[in-house]
């Protein structure tokens, strides 16, 4: 009783941070793309803190923006608060934060989708995959209607088979106050994809003018907030205040007490949660020597008085909250407006994806978001840029878009993602990069920003102003190496210690006249002071290319190379790697086994 | 496993605009009271149009304002338009209709609920009424936590066993996008309680960026916008256009042609719509020979694409819906971002109701909103403010709150629903009032304000307002009633036809000097052009008065009044009329009838 049919190129399905960006770059990739989301109301709504960005998460974001994706003009119109995270450490680390209001972000995601041109946004609750032969034809939805494309997007996030807890009590749902989706799990189990399941939780939420602010700790914003985009020159709406309180030994008794009642420890959840984002029960269990842990009491928008408990995430049942809560210094009194909860789902093991996120097993059909097993909207945005990307190139026949880990962060996640698989849910940190010191917030742009233009996603606008960025930092450069100061060029001058932009321009007039915005010079001081260590890790780089860039047919068949061992065979057939650097990556893959794969791929056939 | 109890002296279920105004009023009224809603992401949504106020519905949000209320503030702080209705008739026909920022005005009534002291905003299920001995004793939600109080304040809308039906397919739901919601149905009928089904529909949803905005007409605005709010005097925000397209007998032409679709045609659907405010298909076949209908195009809101197509609600299959917008003038490339649906829900009959609103079968239980057979979020609001009122007054012992039909449109309101009960979703029309010259939503601020400053709801600043606007009034018409010309008093002159209050400046220079509001020479006008209707009507209401305030004892024994018709006293003893007034309006009462009671009453016992 199917009575309509609609035609795209590409569908995305959810309406997540992951399926935004996936949308947005298909569609600006001149595919005519449809974004299905079971409501649109809660198109970029924020599952749990209202913030983007932290360490590791602002440099993803800052890589998205150069690539032309949307998450950083959305949290810097739409951000109450930022602060440059890890300033006292070197630049590889420094990290962009922001505290978001969160429905303005949402509404403002919401209307810059409207807005695209060449994409639908349409509410549908998507029910099946329609395959044929392993090629992906499309989707059908609630109400039996059917959407056909050769290019789907999967983007679900928590929603599949979700189950919430809160102590002893469990419901349906991906989030709380929303409705549930049906049947695409089975849908894919159909399709013969493993599935496996996650947990993941969220703090209470309560209402601000409950609390005692006068016993806790303010955290204001930073004095000069750096944009996320490089399409913002600065901030200029007024920032908002943070809080600090924290846990006591109270409140860790009431948790220990209460300790069997939590779905984690009860047994009634078997699933694996975030390891660096534990819930306070695991946190009160795994540092049962420390007697008080952080609180961060970050206001969830400008206009409402709801307060997110940054730090206390918890599936204990209501009555503990409530007592955890209220034994809080400044929180005595708080009312709960939201209970937390921890969401049990399926999540599909992302070694079932090629580098660009396309599914091996259904053509066309690709994953991203918290759907690979990963956490965080970052990284979801991320997966979602990439795959919406990958999705049109291949619509126009054109090569993939696949980031080396030098590159970028999100090419460390998708490389770690579709060729390590995960084993807890997945979250981006500094030290997962093996070059951190050139994957900088700061050189994001410079990195990403060309590679984005040669497929078409960077605006006649981020272009020029990238070119004249790049002018601006050539033209300090050339000054710093030709000028001499007593022998020495102002460059070995500015790597001293004691050196900075102001000295140097006192020594050289044609410095201090030059006329070069703060983003280029601290770019030009960065790139100096740290150009000794920038070359080693360029070397690295270099001398590891050569290894690791051969790459493996697509179609190699390892059962047939012999002399690999059977174990090297299944894993490295399971993975399919793109170059011998992604096998070299795979768990269980020695040297030996790389050598064998080596001289076969070199061997005359 | 009960693990959680909550004590409070009052609950209201159900934050939407009944709910809302329901908590407001009791927590202000000293009540310490709980606001449990669904989600806390949808406080204050509207289902269905953006858009507040109408004929006889602007008066009511005019009404609710002088109790107190807070719609209209809210909707005053994020309209895009306004327009005063039925300029060109009678001041009694007069009515204020604005277009709403639909998010905003949604989250700006959280906030505001938030901001309230002594009241509790949270997310829950409520399944299960408590109740012993006919007498509520609290509410059970999802989870199992328990909430206890001697007052609860039903308001679920549409929620109860809800369906949406787009053509044939059917989804559990009472608005797309969201949950469902459990057992509650289930406790009311274990509970004695009547329930019976209507329906509801709305429109689709289109992306304002593919509409042709070249070939409809555009519909701006007043230019002098009024505010809802007595505490308002003035809009000072701009102001957004509408636009005007109509339908055409292509699209009445695929109507026809799919009317076995239509579920209120296929049988699919049985229970009764709103007549008043029928769905397209409705209309094509009820007005057969009109050759189009009018659609009002009107945005969602400052920051957002979406716009609600006015006029052509519809529950037809997609395809239909399809073929329908794309042959509509302007509409002819418009994407659908939703689809239009129909909702069949359950309502409790309201004849089960005090004038009070609480429920005559179990004390201290209220139900307010389209729950009671009403539609619109006005009449919602009216009854939810009213029942809040009730359940807090009765809380304090104090007398109850009943408006009567020469008071207020809340008055007409509840005395229809209660006495006369609906067959059909009851809207508010100004013929439904006997005295409508009395109940202009100019002067609902003299009306009610007073009142809601004797039981404590009006504020401070609201009060001191008020009396500086009457001490205008009174000097205004001491001028007009003593300063004479011509022979003639000001007054006089006033009531003639080509006689302006600017005309009367010209003659009487202690008129001109006097320093009065807009407002209150705009009443001035008023009352005096039109004083020798309303002192007739005032009269009407007087004469009416002697009979129909007899009062009727609460437990009179009407079987043990042989001399009454015996279906006049189950009629009688299902309503138990609080007056004689009440008991005259029920339906198959005769006069007769009343003879009996007023005897049986005033004899001696
Ligand atoms: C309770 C909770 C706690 C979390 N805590 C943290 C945390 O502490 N730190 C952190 O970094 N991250 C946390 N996360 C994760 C973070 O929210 C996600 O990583 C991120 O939102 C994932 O983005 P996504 O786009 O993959 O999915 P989502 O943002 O979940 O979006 C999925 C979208 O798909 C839609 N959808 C689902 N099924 C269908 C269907 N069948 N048809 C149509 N549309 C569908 C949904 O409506 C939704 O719009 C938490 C998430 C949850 C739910
Ligand atoms: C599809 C549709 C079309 C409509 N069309 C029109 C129209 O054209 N014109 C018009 O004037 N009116 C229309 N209406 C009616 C209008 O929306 C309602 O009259 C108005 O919203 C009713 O207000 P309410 O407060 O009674 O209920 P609602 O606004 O529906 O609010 C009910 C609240 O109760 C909550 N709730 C429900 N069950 C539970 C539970 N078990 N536990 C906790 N919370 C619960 C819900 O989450 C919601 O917040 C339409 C409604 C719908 C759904």
């Amino acid at each position: 009783m199917t009575n309509s049919t609609y035609e795209y190129d590409a569908l995305v399905i959810g309406a997540g941070h992951a399926g935004i960006e996936a949308a947005l770059a298909s569609a600006r990739l001149g595919a005519k793309t449809a974004l299905l989301t079971m409501s649109c109301d809660t198109v970029g709504a924020m599952s749990c803190n209202p913030a983007i960005g932290g360490v590791a998460k602002g440099q993803i974001v800052r890589e998205i923006d150069a690539l032309g994706g949307e998450m950083g003009l959305v949290i810097d119109e739409n951000s109450i608060q930022f602060r440059m995270l890890n300033l006292s450490k070197g630049p590889a680390m420094h990290s962009p934060r922001a505290q978001a209001d969160k429905k303005a972000y949402q509404f403002s995601m919401k209307n810059r989708v409207e807005l695209q041109d060449n994409l639908t946004l349409r509410q549908e609750v998507v029910e099946t995959l329609l395959v044929e032969n392993n090629v992906i034809q499309g989707i059908r939805v609630r109400g039996d209607a059917i959407y056909h494309a050769p290019a789907v997007i999967l983007t679900t996030g928590t929603f599949l088979q979700a189950i919430m807890h809160t102590g002893e009590a469990k419901s349906q749902g991906g989030r709380a106050g929303e409705g549930t989706t049906g049947t695409l799990s089975d849908s894919l189990r159909q399709l013969g994809f493993e599935l496996e399941r996650f947990k993941t939780g969220t703090p209470a939420r309560i209402n601000g003018r409950t609390i005692d602010y006068s016993v806790v700790q303010a955290q204001p914003g930073d004095e000069n907030p750096v944009p996320f985009s490089f399409m913002n020159d600065r901030i200029t709406q007024p920032q908002m205040e943070c809080f600090l309180t924290e846990t006591n030994e109270a409140v860790h008794e009431a948790i220990r007490e209460n300790l069997h009642r939590a779905p984690m420890y009860s047994g009634q959840i078997n699933s694996t949660g975030p390891r660096y984002c534990p819930s306070i029960e695991d946190k009160v269990v795994r540092f049962a020597d420390k007697t008080s842990h952080q609180i961060f009491l970050e206001p969830e928008g400008r206009n409402t008085q709801e307060v997110y408990c940054n730090g206390i995430s918890t599936s204990l049942p209501r009555d503990v909250q409530d007592q955890m809560i209220h034994s809080i210094r400044g929180l005595e009194k708080a009312e709960i407006m939201r209970y937390g909860y921890a969401v049990e789902y399926d999540f599909a093991p992302p070694t079932q994806l090629t580098p660009t996120l396309e599914t091996k097993a259904v053509q066309g059909l690709y994953f991203a978001g918290q759907l690979n097993g990963t956490t965080g909207y970052e990284e979801a945005a991320g997966q979602g840029l990439i795959a919406g990307i990958n999705a049109a190139l291949k619509l126009r026949g054109d090569e993939p878009f696949v980031l080396d880990r030098n590159q970028a962060y999100l090419g460390v996640l998708i490389d770690d993602l579709v060729t390590k698989g995960v084993d807890e849910p997945y979250r981006m940190f500094t030290s997962r990069a093996e070059y951190r010191l050139l994957l900088r917030h700061d050189n994001a742009d410079r990195r990403l920003t060309p590679l984005a233009a040669e497929i078409g996603l960077a605006s006649a606008d981020r272009i020029a102003r990238l070119k004249k960025y790049e002018v601006e930092i050539d033209h300090a450069l050339e000054i710093l190496r030709t000028e001499r100061y007593h022998g020495n060029s102002l460059e070995d001058r500015l790597r001293r210690q004691d050196a900075d932009w102001s000295s140097l321009c006192q020594i050289s007039p044609r410095l201090a006249e030059l006329e070069i915005s703060e983003r280029a010079r601290d770019q030009v001081c960065i790139e100096t002071k740290y150009s000794g260590y920038i070359r080693r890790q360029l070397a690295d780089v270099e001398k590891q290319a050569k290894i690791t860039q051969l790459r493996i047919p697509e179609a190699l068949n390892y059962k047939g190379i012999t002399q690999l061992r059977i174990e090297a065979r299944e894993k490295l057939d399971r993975v399919r790697p793109i170059n011998l650097g992604q096998a070299s990556r795979i768990s269980g893959i020695t040297p030996a086994d790389l050598a064998v794969v080596t001289m076969y791929l070199k061997q005359p056939r």
